[in-house]
């Protein structure tokens, strides 16, 4: 436990560092950006994807700038800031989702404002090959939302289908924060490789842990309430998992489910029970723990150094955190 | 007139090229993409943005690649799709716009990877100053967009601040355009200059006739609901030129529309009367003259040349155009 209290102390740390640049480039003339941008970035968050590019350029001989760090926390926020007015969200990290304190259009807007100071940012590094990572990795993220939107309240969806999803709108942007840092460190290939392998295992996991709690965690827990993603018609893989193995009685109860969307706590306790009945969560995790471990695996062409540590326990960390 | 309707003959010529290339790069795996983007982009249009940049690129020497020239459309598109969200808006072109056919969600991330395929074709080009000059253009226009909103229901809105916004939201994208256009070719700093005026003043002249042409305009001949301008809050330059003379009288019945929002053809005649009495159209299209004048003076340093000719043809007909 030592090791992993060290990591945790370190990431705190960096992402107070991260924090910091964040705010530096928000200033615009137009206040209401400064507001609805500050809002989402100081409601709290691992600032996992800025660390991960700062630890990856570490291990690879030299640390990258904030500055290029804070581009993978733009991308993501802008991502939530449009995702709010998707979902119609009412709360996020615990506080109102920035669409119930602001207007749809303040939302859509200063998210495209956050997309283009990415955008600039990853300009302003000058490095034409962060660039080519980069906006392989807005396109690919902006399919894979269209996707998820494609495939909202499609029971039926399989595995391939759910992994090709969460490919798309979540792993290739942790996948790009790695790489990127190995591409500012001037790793050579091998090295590229390899932070391509953990970062795509890295943030497959991270989201199938993510769709565990919708299904495990409590409210408080999460600071965002359970039970959401079926809400919203997204059938991940604890839900997957379960409806492969239910019965037609349970088949035929979240399918209403489904179709009420706004259901209660009572409704949602039914639903527990039943991906509780076929271990729904728990298949997800252990698939998570595996990806986890291809990730760890993936370093093992790096020399020992406290960076390959905190890389290999933050892996660990993403399977077992609460929220 | 001659040259008038060679150049326009010249202009649907080379849009056509410019509709091909905008399909071309349409394909995702991922279906609704391609639908909701072919909606707004098979609607028609001038292609402005795209025919600008090969038309100033031709006349610095080089005509540059449609590859190129469509990135201009799509961040166009992306703000129009982006836009109708925020208006929901009922038509478009004369089509039903997008958000009437889709979901707002499908919009927001058509829009989205609209942004993204666009930064991805800039990268593409591998022009370090085509990538400086766009990601400063993409800040400018979601800051404009995000100023126009907060300028929402600003009866007392002046002069200047009308046309900040139209300078952010409009101006620098058409002014990137013809810049790009120059630094394709190869344009020296002169020329660049010169272009950066020409597009500048062009872009300003072009949102000014729009403005005048929803007080002026009928639904018909616009393809979109005429009087729409201030039933959004948008106070355009035709209403403040105006108020800053109209009488407390008039200046309430103003108000009282801009209150109702959602008025109908006789509130709106009433307006349309306030309006005409103090020249706010005629004052309006007078203003843009005097910028297409600059935009057409900028263009002296040229050697004469066709392309010289059409873009001072093109200038005269942004003011004269009905639609």
């Amino acid at each position: 436990m030592g090791q992993t209290r060290k990591m945790l102390e370190t990431l705190e740390s960096d992402a107070e560092r991260v924090n910091a640049a964040l705010g530096d480039y928000l200033d615009s003339d137009v206040q209401l950006i400064g507001e609805v941008g500050r809002h989402l970035l100081l409601s709290g968050g691992k600032r996992l994807r800025p660390v991960l590019f700062l630890w990856c350029s570490a291990l690879c001989g030299q640390e990258g700038p904030l500055g290029v760090s804070v581009i993978f926390e733009y991308l993501h926020a802008a991502t939530l800031l449009h995702d709010d007015v998707i979902d119609n969200a009412g709360t996020r990290r615990g506080k109102p989702a920035a669409n119930v304190l602001w207007d749809n259009p303040a939302v859509v807007l200063v998210g495209d404002f956050l997309l283009a100071k990415s955008f600039w940012l990853a300009v302003q590094s000058g490095e034409m090959r962060l660039l080519e990572v980069l906006s392989a990795t807005t396109q690919t993220m902006a399919e894979g939302q269209v996707l998820e939107l494609v495939y909202t309240d499609r029971l039926d969806l399989n595995q391939d289908q759910y992994k090709q999803v969460i490919v798309a709108k979540t792993a290739v942007l942790i996948q790009a924060a790695c790489i990127i840092g190995g591409i500012i460190a001037g790793a050579g290939s091998e090295w590229e490789e390899a932070l391509k392998t953990y970062g795509l295992e890295m943030g497959i996991a991270f989201q199938m842990v993510d769709d565990a709690l919708d299904y495990a965690g409590t409210t408080d827990e999460m600071g965002k309430p359970v039970g959401y993603d079926l809400k919203e018609g997204k059938v991940t893989l604890p839900l997957i998992h379960t409806l492969a193995q239910a019965s037609k009685k349970e088949i035929k109860l979240v399918e209403k489910l489904a179709k009420m969307g706004d259901y209660g706590p009572d409704e949602f306790e039914d639903l527990r029970q039943i991906v509780e009945k076929y271990n729904g969560v728990g298949f997800t995790l252990d698939t998570a723990r595996e990806h986890v471990r291809r990730a760890q695996e993936a370093l093992e062409v790096f020399p020992e150094s406290k960076e390959r540590q905190n890389l290999i326990e933050l892996a660990d960390y993403v399977v077992t955190r609460r929220k």
